[in-house]
């Protein structure tokens, strides 16, 4: 698999650890065991008891420490085991992988790569369930496709003229013609105004607007999109660049997606969406919901199928368009990361 | 996978693509878009869009033209991409395969092999749905199964005697005798008198009558079977030779069936059946797919336990008997006309 | 598969294989079809006809003879084709593997190695389900895992204090004290007595009473089980060796398990459990069967998990404890066995 692994990984919704029960993820194809102890700290630890393998995500939380349920080690947060029943002596190598682990935006995240370049500072400013700004409702989706795929869906817009045609109405335009893309260190900017119109389903308004959408994508896969209705003649009087959302009228939403490589073509999709408290309420929220819920199974349905023919491609080649801008430079930062990554490597082993 | 490509595969029923809906189908482990266009014209394309491989069978279509629904690419019935939202200009070699497609006899044909050679006067003289001659009723079975065992199965009808032995109560005739088997050009012709017998229970008269049966079987797996009952001592009056059947009495029936390789241990089977309008009527057709149902379970359920077997079987080998004479000049002339293939893919390159 | 083959494998509960109807039965990853013919006699062919592989545990028996219903061929117990139907002569070589099968102890047992070593004597001396000492129930599991995680299960039974905590609550003693382990030839014995104990739920005494557990674990993976209470005192009488069970009061319990390897990571998982006549009844049975359904559910969970977490590591290790004393001179001793039959496979070989 080929990823970026000095990063931060969305593992769950901050609601689906509860404090005593041990939960399991497999991110990277690296089985991980997460819980959240007594004291309420998290830990995530490699799910795999140096005794017999078995699965520490089955043990019991003890304080904060995790007993596997097989023949009773006990695990600390830092990996290390503490007690073996019936034997005296512990092996120092008696030891699990513990992970670097944070809560934010109501998510859990967790550091893949080298522990000690783990910067809490890196995770992407999601606006997030637990925002007090937004009214957020929240859903997720398990792919039976590489993670890689859904990260060129999201980047690449075009497709809702085609894909989204029934749910999001989106028009022709998406298609038609190209939005604006900007580099970031750790990923691209996306941003498009639409003007004079009455929107597409997540965005209709009684009267003709100037819309105005932008999204963040940065690695390893996090979408942060924010779109907003704006008086006719805004895009003109911006010049066309990003106008101030604090001047938006009737409409102003964000969402957050984080797209989760499980392992080899098996991925977890997550998104939360919502209005503004300003602008909307739960009623908004829960309209674009629905119309997410529809979409993103259209997304799925084509992703899938997508993943289907490449398997069965003896040797799987692209053929890039005008519209892969975003995609391809988002693949090559990702490719450079990852050259970068493997050069530390080596250079520490040296 | 180990089958003839310059021969025409059966891939639906005529009514399974309907105008305006693309369908899709895997031969040979070839994924394929078939649809029909608003002319009514057939088109059977590569199911892989140039652009990120997304199956053009979940496209949209547009007079006689498919349109891919991720991104919008526009393919020609030849597969040639004919519109790139967003891009101005085309590649010429944004195109994908074209295979020769036909409609006869109630089913849709592909042609797999080189489209040069493809010669729709080599399609089957099957019976069909859409015979004026015949009432006829069809059936379909999805197998997880080599197709070639199913085809080994239709040419050595000895195993009616025992994998039928309920359904069609075929008695020992099948097993204690041999048939005659005539090697045709692209299969093998195969000929039984059974002399003043009640017949067997799709062949069933309230007095003694002489059965003859005769089916050709021929590449790339189709079965064309007739049947019929004639007064005893027509067969000794024929010489034990094929008698004319206009002179049958009571019953004349035709079953037309294809083999198609989906994938590897993957095949479909059509089969349809029926009475020549003269002798039968929709009662009997009714009895024919009755039986049929039950009997080719019985052959599914046989011929996927040995295909488990043959996997689990580190040098699968077969020990032919005198039955299998049919099988063995059948499985040879597929074996010529690979090698044939071979060679003048070979001498093309050259 | 790494397993001993010279030994007597459970196939089947006595009441499973019917007069006249083919069993099928996987174990090793040989195809087996087994039938009780007219005479009574049990016969365990190789699953897979000479003719084209089908399996011959969907033929027919015809006396003590079985035959194939896909062609017909007729095998004899010892393997050999006797009939070819439209065929006169029978080549000697037309001969399937036919196995060393036993009944005995309310199961069926298939010798997989050498059939010239076969010797019933080496049938582990179970209490089965026709034994008229004891109340038997019984039940079966079928495990996606390797017999071998199931066969260390059952050496090591300070599981018993974590996986079984809820079911039997068996306490913290299985898992602080290590109990007696004395090799045997084909295996290995587990002694342990709890002293002054209410017992757990399976020995549960309104009095306290000395419990005394004994079990032979022997290749290929059968356990042998019985336990007793005893008055307060015998097990210091006895200086905590076996007491004579003639001795024990108010419970005497036997409990008898076998493991067979299936294939790769599948197994099947045999046991019946109940009291001595004189000390338990039906009501008994019944409730340690409940206990057994529950507990053995918690192992196949924790067995089947780990199995997972082995298939995802690339090279899997594992760190013994002292609890694993049983689990190394088991593992020890088939693998000696192993290269022992290598050695006079070898040897006869030349």
């Amino acid at each position: 698999m080929n990823y970026v692994r000095n990063c931060w990984y969305v593992a769950f919704w901050s609601h689906e650890v509860v404090q005593g029960t041990p939960a399991s993820v497999t991110i990277l194809g690296e089985p991980i065991a997460v819980y959240r102890g007594e004291s309420g700290r998290l830990t995530a630890l490699e799910d795999r008891c140096v005794h017999r393998l078995a699965p520490l995500s089955l043990g019991r939380c003890e304080g904060d420490r995790l007993r596997c349920m097989y023949h009773g080690l006990l695990y600390a947060p830092d990996g290390q085991v503490v007690d073996i029943p019936g034997q005296d002596i512990i092996p120092p190598h008696a030891k699990v992988r513990s992970y670097p682990i944070e809560e934010r935006h109501g998510w859990i995240w967790i550091w893949m790569g080298d522990p000690q370049k783990a910067d809490a500072e890196l995770i992407p400013a999601a606006v997030g369930l637990d925002d007090p700004d937004f009214i957020m409702g929240s859903g997720a989706l398990d792919y039976d496709a590489e993670a890689e795929l859904i990260n060129d869906n999201l980047l690449d817009f075009s497709h809702l003229s085609y894909v989204h045609a029934d749910s999001f109405q989106s028009g022709p335009e998406f298609a038609e013609r190209t939005p604006r893309i900007t580099p970031l260190p750790r990923g691209i900017r996306y941003e498009r105004w639409l003007e004079n119109t009455l929107g597409s389903s997540t965005r209709r308004t009684p009267v003709p607007m100037d819309n105005f959408m932008t999204y963040d994508f940065v690695v390893p896969g996090i979408l942060l999109m924010r779109s907003g209705t704006f008086p006719v003649g805004t895009a003109a009087q911006c010049e066309h660049q990003a106008p101030d959302f604090s001047r938006a009228e009737r409409i102003h939403t964000f969402t957050s997606q984080a797209v989760t490589p499980i392992s080899e073509r098996k991925a977890r999709y997550f998104f939360c969406w919502g209005p503004h408290r300003v602008y909307g309420d739960e009623a908004q929220r829960d309209m674009l919901l629905g119309l997410a819920a529809m979409a993103f199974d259209e997304d799925k349905r084509m992703i899938e199928a997508q993943q289907r023919i490449i398997d069965i491609t003896p040797t799987p080649r692209i053929m890039p368009t005008a519209h892969d801008r975003s995609v391809t430079i988002f693949n090559r930062l990702v490719k450079s990361m990852i050259e970068q990554e493997r050069h530390e490597t080596l250079a520490e082993a040296r």
